[in-house]
């Protein structure tokens, strides 16, 4: 449990890494177009480059070399990309558009609908994402994940860790900063979260980038807390008596 | 059913007066603090006052005489003159803004969450009030709300019927203004709507005034629906075998 005064009324979740399988769940579309056309493409690569495309991407936003571009459109600049890159030939724009789309259907880990069903009991859940508001919307409905709150870079104009998302965030809510959680699966953004003043919560996702890449990192004793999964979060975070 | 080609994907739902009844919500948390103080107030002629110095407050931020301040701030300053117009003394700041905060806990209509249930089968639900988004959230969780995105004229920094909050929040959810249904129980809001493009419902809430007012419209033909609650609307929007 936090130990620190204010009490944490809302818990802001990052969510590609943090709630959903983005890479399995990439792999599964692009198996499935393949199978449709058909198409003979390493999925596990693909979904990799694809993912690998969207720091870069963000920080040309960042930087203000691009003017505030979604999610979505970044994506399909990687897209277009990677289809070139990896010799993806024939598909029509609305397969194309429809592949896009594979990141409003990502699936969540296992424990995340049942741990975000314990904490909502005692927290206000939002997201606090880098994706578009529909790309958020479009994957709670589709994942049935139970948000009171989507709340996205796209409504500030600044994507994470860019301090006005942490800020605008507790603002929207209104909490002090103190009374908000980030929840991530990665270290910079919760670092970027405390510097602004919130409470950080860690969750490992050791088989994010797949099982031959073990992220594991230790505890790290900078955050309020450190889970397994977000059962256990709920486990540490709410009374024992609920 | 509406007869234009495009297909509706999201609902846009006016809240105060439309969903949730703010007056005679307003009247009961005024009970409960006169029983509590103890205090003789006409509390149904101070919830009409509160509601009535809506309007004039956010026409002087629509105006840019007043910057941006939420519905929460509007409310407060309004609530301090009426205390003194109405002669209620001796509330701590904390029993005040506990008053104030009685918009972030109004009660649904009988027929909110059901119709509203059957209609998320459907579509992608969002409110689109003048309510800031920590008042709606707060509001969703206590009366059960199902929406899968708040949406408020703060994220817009525009009140209705301000074009910028119809364009923007067809914007956010990824729509052409064609795709998007605003739902409400007053004219002024759907008129707006309808030059943005939105498509529009009339949902007819005669006792929004209280009973002794009967705001009691004619079906509008400019509407593309006219429902008589939210189940009626469910009814009417949605394909008869689901």
């Amino acid at each position: 449990m936090p130990t620190r005064q204010s009490k944490v009324r809302a818990l802001a979740f990052d969510v590609f890494g943090t709630v959903v399988d983005w890479r399995s769940s990439i792999i599964r579309e692009g198996r499935q177009l393949a199978r449709a056309k058909p198409l003979r493409v390493n999925w596990a690569a693909f979904a990799d480059a694809w993912r690998a495309g969207y720091r870069p991407a963000m920080a040309r936003v960042r930087s203000g070399e691009l003017p505030w571009t979604t999610i979505d459109a970044l994506h399909r600049r990687i897209l277009d990309d990677l289809l070139r890159q990896f010799r993806i030939a024939g598909l029509t724009e609305a397969e194309k558009d429809h592949l896009n789309r594979a990141w409003h259907r990502l699936r969540p880990w296992p424990d995340a609908r049942r741990g975000l069903a314990q904490l909502r009991r005692g927290f206000t859940l939002a997201t606090l994402s880098n994706g578009n508001v529909a790309l958020l919307v479009d994957m709670a409905k589709h994942a049935r994940l139970p948000w009171d709150c989507v709340l996205s870079a796209e409504l500030f104009g600044h994507y994470k860790p860019d301090p006005e998302i942490y800020l605008g965030a507790a603002r929207l809510l209104g909490l002090e900063p103190g009374e908000l959680m980030m929840v991530a699966a990665h270290q910079d953004d919760l670092f970027a979260a405390k510097s602004c003043g919130l409470r950080t919560a860690f969750v490992r996702r050791p088989r994010e980038f797949g099982s031959a890449v073990r992220v594991n990192p230790k505890p790290e004793r900078a955050f309020d807390c450190n889970a397994d999964d977000f059962v256990d979060l709920a486990r540490q975070l709410l009374p024992r008596d609920k």
